[in-house]
């Protein structure tokens, strides 16, 4: 295997190696310390240092607006599925879920147990390859917020108009969070696991619009609470320590590199490559979702049968451009290309599907 | 600061140092994958082993026996303190609880917005100064479990019995976790926190008695329900993989060491050392805690004043022996030496204190 390969993993995936390096040179001794940062208190000043610091460059990388707040808590995504209704719906409040997919899907999955709960647009018979228009989602009374995926993973769309629904939106963006500017003032949370932009598994960042805090539901443990980990800087207990110091870094180098707006702009160049590939291939690619919500992250492909997308995902793993596989639900092929992912990465892949085309045509 | 020092932090904390080397030395390209496992699929083959490596190591070191299982989660013991009562209380069930201290109040106030839930015995009255004899818990009827703490790691004791309750026992084990064998067959949960005995923060592990995930709750989020966890083995989501990866190595460490007979053993052994410092000191230094109670993780003492307490941790700290603060809300001084922490950094501490006293007799 090369010493390092192009890694196309839906998640968790690529991050930048140059940060790779520092963690690895200043794992066992951290700041001279005389201990790692994983065996420090989280009441430590370094440590407090990196908290703050993580936590600071989430809101301001993000362009979140001061009405914002930022947590950072556990269980990835999917206990946000629980925690939303829990801390959002009370008696004689309903919210309102697009399915576009298996996350929105999970999402309604989740939230059923927890509160009123209904879908308010159905990407099922659709064949999940779109988003829908703001006219067609439908708000009944009594509605709190809308739920969106702003991007599926799997499906490999994304929500490109945010929808007008006279309700707040409420966003899982764990696949193409912080790759792009939202307008803030449609939102009331803004939530994703950072695995999959942002750094190792282990948390989710939820941004939550403060004035909403002061109605959330109390009555549930404190960890399921948005007002306690708000309150508390995300250190009511023992946060995960070493995921927060890294998504501080790539934070860092996501502003160092010119901020979200040189982000937003390079992951639509690195999808043209991939969507301009498939699109001029003459049919012998061809991608199952609809042009306008084609994602920027995850370029899903299909070949002429299963025998050559097998030869395909074989010669593309040998050739060092790996984790190309469909997810095993729909399969195929899919290459995620997260804000890690280095266009030079993405040509690669581009010049090897035409190469793989002349010799398998 | 010296490249290394002693750290008797109460958690996150000391790790062994041959682990973190090794870590450092296969961050940045994991065993010939060409990725960092932080960047790797959780579905990877060469994630797989870590996972499962790591739950058969749980399993085997702590001597679970075959009708047990293993979970990993994530959110700290604090998020099991809702998921305990939401998994195990259906209705007409009720659970008591052992106020021990901090963790045991902090069990009771989270345990209470998701059941039945009322004090079988409350240490209050006496300081927290000890546990309870099985013949001072009041069990009421219906009652599904008695939780307990195993170790309260601020005001540092110990249960030394366990109850016998007539009820089964749900136990918070995460300051003395993994420190000691058990007697099973008394327990339908055991959990804790990693961030003291056995790794990194952001995670914590729960054994559960296989029988009864028949009969928990499945009007829950998927997060929240142990038969999903159980059912796909921790990787029901993206699991905290970093954080497991280390648990494992650490588990392996001390499989190494000889196991849970060695490592318990040493555990009383450098207690020892320490409560002889205090009780050879003529009253210089004092257990706040009833003798038979004494922790074996977390060593609590009192100098003769706050100006003394002062200037030993001042001096202390200067010596490369550090995080001897007790906690904010009791003051005085606690080391705590978990499973990692070497003898010979007792030593170091037991000398210090002695020559302390001479010196500021």
């Amino acid at each position: 295997m090369p010493d390092r390969v192009h890694n196309f993993c839906a998640g968790p995936c690529t991050l930048p190696l140059s940060l790779l390096e520092e963690v690895r040179d200043e794992f066992v001794n951290f700041k001279d310390q005389g201990m790692s940062l994983i065996e420090m208190s989280h009441r430590a000043k370094a440590y407090d240092e990196v908290h703050q610091g993580a936590m600071q460059l989430a809101l301001s990388v993000f362009g979140a607006p001061d009405d914002f707040g930022v947590m950072f808590i556990q269980g990835g995504a999917t206990l946000q599925f629980a925690m939303i209704p829990m801390n959002l719906l009370g008696e004689g409040r309903r919210a309102g879920y697009v399915n576009s997919g298996s996350w929105g899907k999970g999402a309604i999955t989740d939230a059923t147990p927890h509160g009123d709960i209904y879908t308010a647009w159905d990407g099922a018979g659709s064949g999940y390859a779109r988003m829908p228009g703001s006219d067609e989602i439908e708000i009944l009374a009594d509605t709190r917020y809308l739920h969106v995926t702003s991007n599926e993973t799997i499906g490999g769309i994304r929500m490109v108009e945010w929808p007008d629904a006279g309700v707040p939106l409420v966003a899982d963006m764990s696949s193409d969070y912080m790759s792009r500017a939202i307008p803030w003032d449609k939102f009331d949370i803004v939530y994703g696991g950072v695995q999959k932009n942002l750094g190792p598994a282990g948390m989710s960042i939820v941004f939550i619009r403060k004035s909403i805090l002061e109605n959330t539901n109390r009555d549930l443990a404190r960890y399921l609470r948005y007002d306690v980990h708000h309150d508390k800087e995300s250190l009511f207990n023992t946060p995960p320590m070493f995921t927060i110091y890294l998504v501080g870094k790539v934070l860092g180098w996501m502003k160092d590199k010119g901020g979200l707006g040189v982000i937003e702009q390079e992951a639509a160049q690195k999808a043209a490559l991939l969507y301009d590939a498939i699109d001029s291939s003459g049919g012998y690619y061809s991608s199952p979702v609809e042009t306008a919500c084609r994602s920027h992250m995850n370029v899903v492909f299909r070949l002429r049968d299963e025998d050559l997308e097998k030869k395909f995902l074989a010669e593309s793993d040998a050739a060092g451009l790996v984790n190309l596989k469909g997810h095993r639900s729909v399969g195929g092929c899919r290459a995620s290309i997260y804000n890690a992912m280095p266009e030079s990465s993405v040509r690669v892949l581009a010049d090897f599907m035409s190469e793989f085309r002349r010799a398998n045509g």
